[in-house]
């Protein structure tokens, strides 16, 4: 009897991390891919500039691979597609708003060929045994979908990222009814995000902001304002764009992915601008403070963002005063904290006034809470559960919610990167690993492995020496005395003496003709130089001895 | 007619940040200092253990120094006076508990010829022109104080760091009374700590954790409890060891910080140990764990902390099972959110059981939200004004809630490191700047620039490339085809030998015979090797190049 195919989930990111989502469906010979995500590197790995999932399965197999499915536009959601479709040429597919922004961003890798399939919700794909509806959902970016998958052995829904707001600023509810009607007909497994499963309650509606813009609108009249907010949010800048045109106010953009969105998002129908309210930012001098908002990027205090650029009066166009109140429109994002604070208590050393989180709603969630988890786990009735989109800490919390909701723990199970989950009608379980993790892009680079970054935490953290020898590649002998040279250690004169008599007592401890290489002796080297440094200076630099042989 | 003297208030810390938090009052030849901390580093400052204020002025003007008065006993209030002491060795005024701390930390540094003088509360001490009184307060270490100063212009006022507790755990309620006849008396200037500023109401009282860890462990009848908060957090550690006690379970320390401080606070009567409660860390392994509680160091997710290395199996005394239940007693401190979410996940993937901030309330600030900074001001009615321990933006609203208190801007001054402000019974004014800043400390030095640490940024964000070469000292020749050595930088076969070439043809460039020195040639080697990493990996790492003349 030939063996049944089973249904295998790969789970290449975005499971025990927030961030660089991806997951693979396989059956048989058919693989679609569900989003390609990157995230921004941590501060343990310095000078790399994005983290995108190890895709090697996936080009192994790229045969299989029948198309990749976006749910929306986010970078952690579309941020390493570029990547993968330099070795994957497959279709894409995604809402007008999704593929906008994936088209403007291939343009910049020089990727024009790439076969992009716009959807709309509710629309439905073959790709080989899956079929893939889109699905409507609310989120901080337009065209958010969730996906159901229909597979040989039963529905998959993929939440994507969601939250539910009854109040959206553009665009519809979620669709609740479609969600209702697949969870009546049955869906063998569930993929939910955890985002905010540890937060009690329902996410307020993106509306709730626009209160918040109208007073601080009203309390600035005679104020320039710049509002800082992610530029993918597509509905906090349709807000702001409408608060401004109601009181006669110009908008000017700052930030490179400030204006490629909004333009990706007036093409895509997704924002409509007020007649007569956006201006060109070289155009602002030409009004009045009370006449002009700057929207820009910078909400987390990246370092190369408009805001933080104008903070630091490196900014041609836009000179900070005290004439301005500046709005954060944003929440910082665990890990930037220190780099906002500092761009916020610069903003208030130049006279502004700062309006942010702490102070004044300002920033919505764009994920669910508990009630609303709790909503889309009620409507869909999955058999299975794999909660998706969140720290270790978030999954083990949404299985919790689940279990809390009536599912056993036989039939949830937590992912990591790098596992299969392979599911029938009647079971879920765990099955192969395959490879899968972290590649560092650094500059122009993708890293194949770790060690360039290893080095760098080590030479960061603790400096470098050094040692630099000539010897006689005749007769073994020191030529000249040895040179020493080191960065980011403090080493007084004494003890660059020392280090360099340490250098020499170890030459002349070996029969330097007798050797062959070199590798033994700069072993000897780094010892004894390390165990001096150590002793006196607690520090623990790299140390790399230059022996020069003539 | 004589110069009349004026007082003079220096910063030398704590303003425009949180930590290291150090000021100075001078009036003629009499100087005071209230407070030295230290603070931690951030990310930005690579290999760095501690920051503490520039102390040079002191220093300079050591025979003016009449002693050193301490608020309370935490790091950043304490945290210098070790390196203080072995420049300016005069007596140091604190309460018992901080005094013990203090003498902890100075057995550490060998310097135990230090002149401590323990104070009680409403104590008060003559320092020259100065008389000092010691005022209890409520804040999250026992034995915290604010100080009335009277100088021979007026009474000033510092608030240390507090809190209204209403029901604290031990000790009484911060001296209302006390505060409010000093009031009534006038007071010339208030310098009021700033932490909570953001933050409306009331902090709630340090009783409020108990009812948490009440429900927590009677839902844990059957686990063991591990509980991580601030070594320096006596009150919390009072009230685990009540509830522990009440509940019949034997307590364990662990952490280095954690042993020093429950013996300084016992020594100093501050902490009551139910009797037969307390065991050593080495006799758990004789307990079942539903009789155990371990209170550990680590609720930062500090790396060498207990806590951090239980999950690491790197502390063979306490191996994390599925029977422990974690209880993270504190709040991330801003940049800490990486480190302790980590930790987190880590104990759930070993099958623990974690609770922490977001989930229980099982933590309260020590600080005083703006209702009690309210009360605070109510009660001492200043003329004049000046916020501290805060960031700017914490200063600005400080500042801000004043002037809603009724104060006027020209009554009120905001301060930074290294100024000076000079008051007298009429006036607020700032008089001359100072020399202030931050010393980094790194393993046994006090570095005096930060060159090294900008070194360590560059080596930790881009990497080293090292050109050797090795040319004759006599006709200038190349001996041999240069090599290179490079670390925190990936480079291809083809790239390093096209930078081999480029090595040889700016060589080949120079008349090696003719020049004296081999700057100007290692200048070129850099901006040519340079030029062409930049362009082929957009990375820009140290350039060092060695060359050997023999």
């Amino acid at each position: 009897m030939k063996k049944k195919n089973n249904l295998k989930i790969r789970f290449l990111g975005g499971v025990g991390e927030i961030g660089k989502n991806m997951t693979a469906l396989e059956f048989g010979h058919d693989i679609i891919v569900i989003d390609a995500g990157l995230t921004f590197p941590s501060q343990d790995m310095p000078g790399v500039d994005i983290v995108i999932p190890d895709a090697t399965y996936l080009i192994q197999n790229k045969e299989k691979i029948k198309g990749i499915v976006l749910t929306h536009g986010h970078e952690d959601h579309i941020g390493s597609v570029p990547y993968l479709l330099k070795d994957i040429n497959v279709p894409v597919y995604g809402t007008k708003m999704t593929i906008a922004l994936l088209s403007a961003k291939l343009k910049e890798f020089k990727l024009p060929s790439a076969k992009l399939k716009v959807v709309k919700e509710r629309d439905r794909i073959n790709l080989g045994v899956f079929s893939v509806e889109f699905i409507h959902v609310n989120h901080s970016i337009s065209g958010s979908c969730a996906l159901a998958i229909t597979t040989p052995v039963g529905v998959v829904v993929h939440s994507g990222d969601f939250k539910i707001d009854l109040t959206p600023i553009s665009g519809e509810i979620i669709d609740l009814s479609r969600l209702s009607e697949i969870g009546k007909k049955g869906v063998l497994l569930l993929m939910c995000e955890s985002t905010n499963v540890e937060r009690t309650g329902y996410t307020l509606s993106e509306t709730a902001v626009r209160q918040t813009f109208e007073h601080l609108f009203s309390d600035n009249l005679k104020r320039r304002i710049i509002i800082a907010t992610f530029s993918s949010n597509v509905h906090r800048i349709q807000q702001i764009l409408n608060v401004a045109s109601r009181f006669r106010r110009k908008v000017a953009l700052s930030g490179r992915s400030m204006l490629n969105v909004v333009e990706a998002a007036k093409g895509a129908g997704e924002l409509k601008v007020p007649e007569n309210t956006l201006i060109d930012i070289e155009k602002i001098k030409n009004y009045a403070d009370k006449d002009l908002v700057i929207i820009c990027t910078g909400s987390q205090g990246e370092p190369m963002s408009a805001l933080t650029r104008m903070t630091a009066d490196d900014y041609p166009q836009v000179k900070i005063s005290d004439n301005d109140t500046i709005i954060i429109s944003a929440s910082p994002i665990p890990g930037n904290e220190k780099s906002i604070y500092s761009v916020i208590n610069n903003l208030y050393k130049k006279g502004a006034e700062v309006v942010y989180d702490s102070i004044e709603k300002v920033h919505v969630s764009g994920h669910a809470c508990q009630e609303e988890i709790k909503i889309f786990h009620s409507l869909l009735k999955p058999k299975f559960f794999i909660p998706v989109h969140g720290e270790y800490r978030h999954l083990k919390k949404h299985v919790k919610l689940a279990r809390e909701m009536g599912m056993k723990d036989s039939e949830m199970m937590i992912a990591e990167i790098g596992d299969t989950v392979e599911v029938t009608p009647k079971s879920i379980k765990k099955a192969e690993r395959f490879q899968a993790g972290s590649r560092f892009v650094d500059g122009l680079y993708i890293d194949d492995d770790d060690a360039t970054i290893r080095d760098r935490v080590h030479l960061g953290g603790d400096g470098l020496i050094i040692p630099v020898c000539c010897i006689s590649s005749e007769n073994g002998t020191v030529l000249q005395r040895p040179d020493l040279i080191f960065k980011g250690i403090t080493l007084s004169d004494g003890q660059t003496d020392d280090i360099i008599e340490i250098i020499e007592r170890t030459l002349a401890s070996y029969d330097l003709k007798a050797i062959g290489d070199t590798r033994e002796i700069k072993k000897k080297l780094r010892s004894s130089v390390r165990n001096y440094v150590m002793k006196k200076t607690k520090n623990n630099p790299m140390i790399i001895p230059v022996i020069t042989e003539i």
